[in-house]
């Protein structure tokens, strides 16, 4: 049995985190962070009716008062290093879902982990399914050079291309050599047509209504198509992935830094 | 049984057209029109080894020997309108695939169909399933008028977005008030990752080997989506649209453009 | 301005519907009819705070002392027979969103509405998308008469294939003789590879957790095929056709059974 | 530059193999062997006019007069094994197409290899996204267990589901515990609907014209799903993977059976 204590439970990401403990047999949640309500139970708020664990606003007496295994930390970037130091500290393996660390952070973190011989994994997406996609991609552009990215949001989204498209250009850019794709005397008679650039690759992103976020890899060779895709409907869909980070920073004497890098 | 002439039988679609006429039981081919070869069989031709018609250079000549029913001109735009006429004063009806008349010749065509009382098609496009595509469309459009396009042709394509794609933006853009799509304070990173623009419309077009001939059309509404895609993989695709002309101008008085105006 | 009483605010689709009285300018709501809380404001309950109009339990009495142009129902097959009848005595149109009529219902209805010269839409799928993907993909089959159907769930959903699968291939039926596809000496090596059959169609029921309802209708034929896709997320979809709805009955002497009646 | 010699090169895999060649700047063939023809040059056929290298009756003879790097065998099941003790024997590196190797043949002809240094590839599937298409399946299955395969193939494929499919069920099976999927109480009310059970996994089989080669491995998880898919259009979809193991079999010093496991 885990003995977990989540930071932020009244985040979207948070409230998921709670539901998981209680879900899952082999975990068990034994408090919770937030900042403020200290001294309160979370059984007294109405979305946690159910939920009989204390609430401390202090990390620091958190761990002191309770017998500890992983802290889920889904606060924000201000407090993720301070909160990972603390959790060390304490013997405690901290799981991050906060972004905003510098390199000095990572490096600095990743030293306190080691003399401790403690597990600790920081993860910016804990999108399983996403995760997947992109070192699914960035493996296949190795023996098929030719990509195209189509991804899909709900028309309220304010920016094009996507964080995660762009990504996913970045990591298979890091194993294909930059290619011009279409034909070198292809004309865009509308601008836009053949979608954005990057180094080659096109992306398009489509906006309407009815969609939440998804996105397609499209590899093409000769007679032949490869699709990666993923569709992302709500938070639940990172679970899985902070399941697994519970599960892998257990057995780790090392900080990693990214889901991508537990899957083998 | 109804009895054919084929108009330019060593051109691709020619070539299925004659196969069609072998194929399907109730038509007969009994003669070919080419622009040589005149007095020499189609079986004298090794890829038509089994099929034993006559070949005529002049489209009169032949009308004046054989008995027909209709013809099917798949020539070049050049003679488009003269086979026409010519088959008019046989009293055949003519289903043309060629392109590139006038509305002057349209108009003519039409008042010569009607004083003979002939059937006559003429279609730009005889793939059912792009017709289809197209028809369903533009209806679905007045009723879901977010709409994105979404081609995808392989690398040697030249053109973008393709012309199937640009017909079918405007047959929309005839179903609905021009529209702004997507959120106004959208911002693109990357030049073209929204695609080209057509009316408010995106219109987004991949290229890559592997691919043939695709197009999606999506539509998004709140909480739902609709897509209607059609495939295109070679010219066999043709055939069941100039089957179905076969059978619809032999019940027509009249001169009908475009396949679309067949179906209902 | 369009004057609506929504009957069952206080269920999914009710909500909605109230919703979408407020959010679009032509349309306005009067009041509701609810089976209890009589002589209470919605406004008093908190997910319609900021809806203040009255609640009746009786509906007679609701349209006896508002001025209202549709009375959009949404309440059980039991009420929508009563509730009608009660709407043409007042001249009000009704937009009924239950199943349950039977054939005799409905040719009563229809004399009614008739006589009082009022029009009536009985739907028992208000999904725009859905009721599109049905109708185009019964004219699709006449011209190209080899479909299958694949449609996705959710994987606590308990019956397969689902209740719109069978509608639509019961639709495409009516459009094709009955066929049986795929080879002759096909052989299925595992049960129920191929699917399920209907007059030769087949279709396939996948259950996932992360899906939610969709349905594709895939037609094939020489070189070619043609898809039709359906994705529903959420009650929210069945809003435009709710809309459509209102547009319509303002325009009707009788009454239409079916959205897909109203599209052409 | 590396020197090839291509067996069979009359079969369809075959005259893709020599084209590979030609086009292949790294690439140069220097004989092909062939069932008869012997003392011909490859030009003399028509479909090789401008391939002008000898053919071979005997592989033994040919490896004594050429120099030669790699045998491409595509011949049939019944040489493979044969051919490759030649090839050892000569210090030639085969690359072969076929199936039908005993795991007592795999034993026999890696023991060889390795007396002999030299690098050996079997590849029974050539086709690299396919290939791809299995081993990110098997991958994802163990994060991501619910799975369904929809596999879509023309209407004249006699089996269902396909080879590929049942491999690839196979490949998953090795990753994840055998796990009943859709809910317990799930009725299928037309037999079939809910596809062929392989271990919990559910296969579909689409049969249509117009479709070629497609295979669609669904993953479901909580508010998410990954899709993976994979179109063959023809037998050029084989050549990559072809040109993979030529490459890969010149830094081989063992046997190496399947192309996946020259991915990493």
């Amino acid at each position: 049995m885990t003995r977990i204590v989540v930071a932020g439970p009244r985040g979207k990401m948070g409230y998921e985190a709670v539901q998981l403990c209680i879900k899952e047999q082999d975990l068990t949640l034994v408090a919770v962070v937030d900042s403020k309500h200290d001294g309160m139970r979370l059984s007294d708020f109405p979305e946690f009716s159910d939920v009989d664990v204390p609430i401390y606003t202090e990390m620091d007496r958190c761990f002191s008062e309770q017998n500890v295994d992983v802290l889920v930390d889904l606060t924000t970037p201000a407090f993720g290093k301070k909160h990972m130091e603390i959790a060390f500290l304490h013997g405690v393996r901290p799981v991050v879902g906060t972004t905003g660390f510098s390199d000095q952070d990572i490096s600095d973190l990743t030293r306190l982990a080691e003399e401790k011989q403690l597990g600790a994994i920081i993860a910016p997406n804990f999108a399983i399914g996403a995760i997947l996609m992109m070192k699914f991609s960035q493996l296949a552009a190795r023996y098929m050079p030719d990509v195209e990215i189509i991804e899909q949001h709900h028309d309220q989204k304010l920016d094009a291309p996507s964080g995660t498209a762009l990504k996913t250009a970045q990591l298979i850019a890091q194993e294909r050599q930059p290619k011009h794709q279409g034909h070198e005397q292809e004309v865009e008679e509308r601008a836009g047509a053949r979608g954005a650039d990057y180094e080659g690759m096109r992306i398009h992103s489509v906006r309407l209504p009815g969609r939440v976020a998804h996105q397609e890899v499209l590899f093409g060779g000769e007679g032949q198509t490869l699709s990666i895709k993923h569709d992302s409907l709500n938070r639940k869909s990172f679970m899985p992935g902070v399941k697994l980070a519970i599960d892998q920073v257990l057995k780790l004497e090392t900080l990693v830094y990214g889901l991508e890098n537990l899957i083998d």
